[in-house]
């Protein structure tokens, strides 16, 4: 398949490609050779036209009666998110949530390899989080360019956060995986995707108060 | 202050709510006793007219030329966010995952307790995960029903996932933090809210792929 350039992909389509692959393993994993898109699409619960234009968007077109060869769109869909090669990262914070990225089994399947951890707790440099040895934040800038690192994982407090994303920046990084609550300030070329767990947190709290709110009536 | 029913607040509005939160507790840790809109906004590289619009939309309103009373405006978020009370919540599903957010002190600071875990792996049932027992699975629904839970974590392989999440909402869970990669099917008065790792790894690695592409060429 000769697929398009990433840059022409919207990214809630690059936000489900992680689902097609489930399905597209599951069916590989029961021998199936060949996919439907109405057969994805059931899987996920989407409308079958949004699983072909998402695939059309990157230049994969199905057979008709036939559907999608399993492999070849495995095989497509991985080299697209850069899923075939494999690609190192840090973790920057190993404190608890540092910790369980650090060692999250999940990120092996997409060929993510946290290769080390750091810290300014002098309790925790030199020690391990889940495997991972943890070097003083000190040292951060130097193991980057050393290793040509391009992601790094930031799980610090909000306070020291943009400091460090700035030496980090300097150094090299060019995509963040940004834990904290802080939104980064960062130059165009670095790109940050943030997962706010207090703000995902708030939503769920909220919801259940409006539930004992209406009960309470 | 009298603050409005949850019931009339925007997702996106209780989204920054936290962040709000943030700044006004370290102003209080400075010792400050009153804050603008334009000191929050600045913080938080957001524009004054949306923290005012958001409070506003709690039934909050500053006073000119004052701003608002640091400790009131935190006590009112908190408690609009149902934060002033400990809510009970469950981790379902013991791996890495499960025991990073089982021990992840940042809930603390928002009165969520995570009081056990469940799993079905017998190696796993009986221990603990970040000091929180593990059950076995099949105890779920019961201990639901018995600690009045509201909240599951889930953090189970999707293929476990709906089958766990119909018994957890039979048995009176109102709200999931889905963690796993199913869009969950619930009845309408659950409410889940999806942090997807893979999606949001996803859009990192793409962004990378884009860029080694550009220096390739």
């Amino acid at each position: 398949m000769d697929i398009k350039s990433p840059l022409s992909v919207s990214q809630p389509t690059v936000r489900r490609l992680p689902l097609y692959l489930r399905i597209l393993k599951q069916a590989e994993d029961a021998g199936k050779e060949n996919i439907s898109s109405t057969y994805i699409a059931k899987e996920l619960k989407l409308e079958s036209i949004q699983v072909r234009k998402d695939l059309a968007s990157m230049g994969i077109t199905g057979q008709p009666g036939i559907g999608f060869t399993v492999k070849s769109l495995i095989r497509a869909i991985e080299h697209f998110l850069g899923w075939d090669n494999p690609t190192d990262a840090f973790v920057v914070g190993a404190g608890n949530l540092g910790a369980a990225l650090a060692g999250y089994e999940g990120f092996g399947e997409y060929n993510l390899n946290i290769i080390a951890a750091f810290d300014i707790d002098p309790a925790k440099v030199g020690s391990e989080i889940s495997g991972k040895k943890v070097f003083h934040i000190a040292k951060l800038a130097e193991h980057i360019q050393r290793m040509h690192i391009k992601i790094a994982i930031l799980t610090l407090p909000s306070a020291a956060a943009q400091q460090i994303t700035n030496i980090m920046v300097e150094a090299g990084i060019k995509a963040i995986w940004n834990f904290t609550s802080l939104k980064l300030n960062v130059p165009e070329d670095v790109f940050v995707e943030r997962i706010d767990l207090a703000a995902s947190l708030a939503v769920l709290s909220n919801k259940i108060s409006i539930d004992s709110e209406k009960v309470s009536k």
